[in-house]
């Protein structure tokens, strides 16, 4: 029997954390069994049950416990499925990956502050559905597989649109991917390898760096400012470390909502060629822009750049069509990967973007998907000013902003207290470089409406944080 | 200019590889510029069109070259997009990979003898309508993305087909993923790592070995046999490099046709259990199966063995529909993995795969799709015999026979032939763990009902092939 020490100097959440990781050890508690649930050892130990929260979700992270969603948490079965070898032999940042699963499955509470998606209602399901009858009228064959890098009339469409941006693309440079993360997958795998020293955003898009930790990366923060870059940082970085790539994302960044200018695009750039480095562009908010502006693809006109686009955000993440745009030959290299990793791409969903986009309505869609996210943005950077939130940019555009609050230190203690409101915030070490804790967190403003949210803040603020 | 010499002991396809290949790395050739079309070349240089077939084929293969589909072979820019050292850091395995997207692209040929799926109107079209009209009346939400584990109603069906066949599955065991070939890549990311020793089928799935090339693993190759596995290869395999997984389809095997007996499926677990090896089981072909058998899986009731399947071989590739099923643990590590390379699969494509199974039609469609593939494999195999080919095993059932004929001693010139007749056969060599030249040839009775195809392996058994 685990016994607490309330008065030690060593937090009750590390003591149950070393207590129950050393039962399991000593196998005290056996593998497989089912650990009481979070309310039920609170009471047992008179501690806050969120003591017992982050207490659970640190063994989990550790290796020792699994969560099963609906059931409960379990001491992890170490030798089963896989031999002890297999096991022993998780790939580092595996574990912390489970964080963001538990984002990700806090998707169902009422209040969605801090996520990284649009509301159904604010996409396109009508147009969707109007695609979805045509396909279904429509006598094409659906059988056989799709051409390998995706379905050409979509892969025209997509090289159409560059062009209007100043870039010329062939449709045979366009792969199509399932949803950017695909794609960015398939950029990590071609141009990563376990060891390599790579540059990304700092804070940056947490589900690219997990990948890169699962790659084996070491990551070399480049510290985001609400221009673009830390220049003189990112210098340094990259002569000090030599590193071969750089993953960014210089519009409407998620999270900080920041866009890069012309002015840091060039810089870098500059830097990548003296440097022989390539630069991953993920532009997947390009459509949610109001304003035209140069990209690194576009200055660069494809030579060291690989640009990454999908609709997820615009029509439905539901569907799962991305794209990457990059030189002949490295498409051709990614198109070969895309094959290992999947065969081709779901052809299905890429006529019903097709029809989506080319429907007439589209356009449309976009400005009014645009004007709402802009009025979002004035209302919800008002309200978080008014509680005396400091935001890191103001875009006016795109889905984020980036704020700190002088009396929350660890956005993580407040994260897990909203959950209890049936609120899920973003907190900001899960896009950092180093997954340190900070105060910093992102909200999304296309679900910052709810006052229940404010209500929520302004009560935790005034009543500051009891820490165990 | 190229000048060859045809009473040489060098072979013309290699003097012309070694020529080009000098030019390129001389500088004659310029990075980007565009070869002589295949014809071109023979004509300028009197020699048949099949060795400059061979001759860029190979040059491609060594990354010399790079060939654009309706536009012609090019010199790979070999410096750009991703600058010298991500060039010269590819990893290996990757041009080889080359083959099989040539082989895929090979799609469009009108007699597609050798290819790995069905023809569309062997598959469930009509249901796939049906599913389609459903959801687009439906007012269910199309916004927002899906279950990490995929669309729960699905897995409720797998897991309920799975307790038909002796297997007790949670849906929580149970991950959709983009077609079986997603399922096969998150096995090989989560157990294999660079360097190590890796059991598969000799001869294999061609695109699981090249996904295994590409991890960098070395293939110990079991050799097949028409009841299953060389018991006593394996057991040496095992015994010299201790490797920790085998991957196997142990049912109407591609490419063999062969149906591993239950007998050998014991001796496997029992193997795999002293050893402390995880089972990868390959099990896409099932439904294509009249016979209720019992597989790795239920044998060891998910206990080391990880079982995936699929439904592109029976509604439609299109859809990129698999799953795969196994120890709780193991499928959380694995759900991780997929939530790191795309997040999570397409719900609308599942939602459609569950519309079509469940409508009532589904196992009337299987029954009349196991009939004809039955009636197809009478006809072809005795087809095949007539004209002197031996064949490997007589499954009666599932899409393939394994063949090959005295007169033909490497299936690679006769299947390059049959292109030019819009023949696409299946040369044995991609099967193979070493990929090194064989005479045994994949055939699809699905699509062997074309007379022409008798016509033209007729012909050329009996006018020998002529080598350069």
């Amino acid at each position: 029997m685990l016994r607490l020490q309330p008065h030690s100097a060593v937090p009750l959440v590390s003591q149950i954390v070393d207590g129950l990781a050393a039962q399991i050890e000593a196998g005290a508690l056996i593998a497989g069994s089912k650990l009481p649930s979070i309310r039920q050892f609170a009471q047992n130990h008179q501690v806050s049950v969120f003591t017992v929260v982050e207490a659970y979700d640190r063994l989990v992270a550790q290796g020792h416990l699994v969560s099963r969603p609906h059931s409960g948490f379990f001491v992890r079965r170490r030798a089963e499925a896989g031999g002890a070898q297999a096991s022993a032999r998780r790939p580092q940042g595996f574990d912390t990956m489970w964080y963001l699963r538990k984002i990700f499955e806090n998707r169902h509470l009422a209040i969605k502050a801090g996520c990284g998606w649009l509301p159904g209602d604010w996409l396109f399901e009508d147009g969707l559905r109007r695609a979805l009858r045509h396909l279904a009228a429509d006598e094409a064959d659906l059988g056989g597989y799709g051409d390998p890098k995706g379905y050409p009339p979509l892969r025209q469409t997509i090289a159409d649109a560059f062009a209007e941006k100043d870039l010329a693309v062939h449709p045979e440079q366009v792969l199509l991917t399932q949803g950017s993360s695909q794609a960015l997958d398939l950029a990590v795998r071609r141009l990563v390898h376990a060891g390599d020293a790579v540059l990304v955003d700092d804070p940056g898009y947490a589900n690219l760096l997990f990948s890169l930790r699962f790659q084996g990366a070491t990551l070399l923060g480049v510290p985001r400012t609400p221009q673009g870059y830390d220049l003189v940082a990112l210098e340094k970085l990259i002569v000090t470390h030599q590193p071969k790539v750089f993953f960014t994302q210089p519009r409407l960044q998620s999270p900080t909502g920041s866009v890069a200018t012309p002015a840091h695009l060039h810089r870098v750039l500059q830097l990548a060629d003296q440097h022989g480095i390539t630069l991953v562009e993920n532009d997947i908010y390009v459509n949610l822009d109001p304003v035209l502006r140069p990209t690194l693809a576009s200055l660069d006109q494809l030579n060291r750049v690989i640009t990454i686009g999908s609709y997820s955000k615009t029509i439905s993440p539901n569907m799962r069509v991305g794209y990457l745009v990059a030189h002949p030959d490295m498409v051709e290299d990614l198109a070969q990967l895309k094959m290992i990793s999947g065969l081709t791409s779901a052809e299905f969903s890429e006529r019903l973007a097709h029809g989506v986009i080319t429907e007439g309505r589209w356009r449309k869609h976009l400005k009014s998907l645009r004007d709402r996210l802009g009025e979002a943005h004035q209302t919800v950077a008002e309200r978080l000013r008014g509680l005396g939130f400091e935001l890191f940019a103001e875009p006016g555009a795109g889905m984020f902003l980036w704020a700190r609050h002088p009396a929350v230190p660890d956005a993580v203690a407040l994260s897990n207290r909203a959950v209890e409101h049936d609120i899920m915030l973003g907190p900001g070490h899960l896009f950092l470089a180093d997954l340190a804790p900070t105060p910093w967190m992102r909200f999304n403003v296309a679900f910052c409406g709810d006052e229940r949210l404010y209500a929520f803040l302004a009560g935790q603020l005034q009543a500051p944080a009891q820490f165990d």
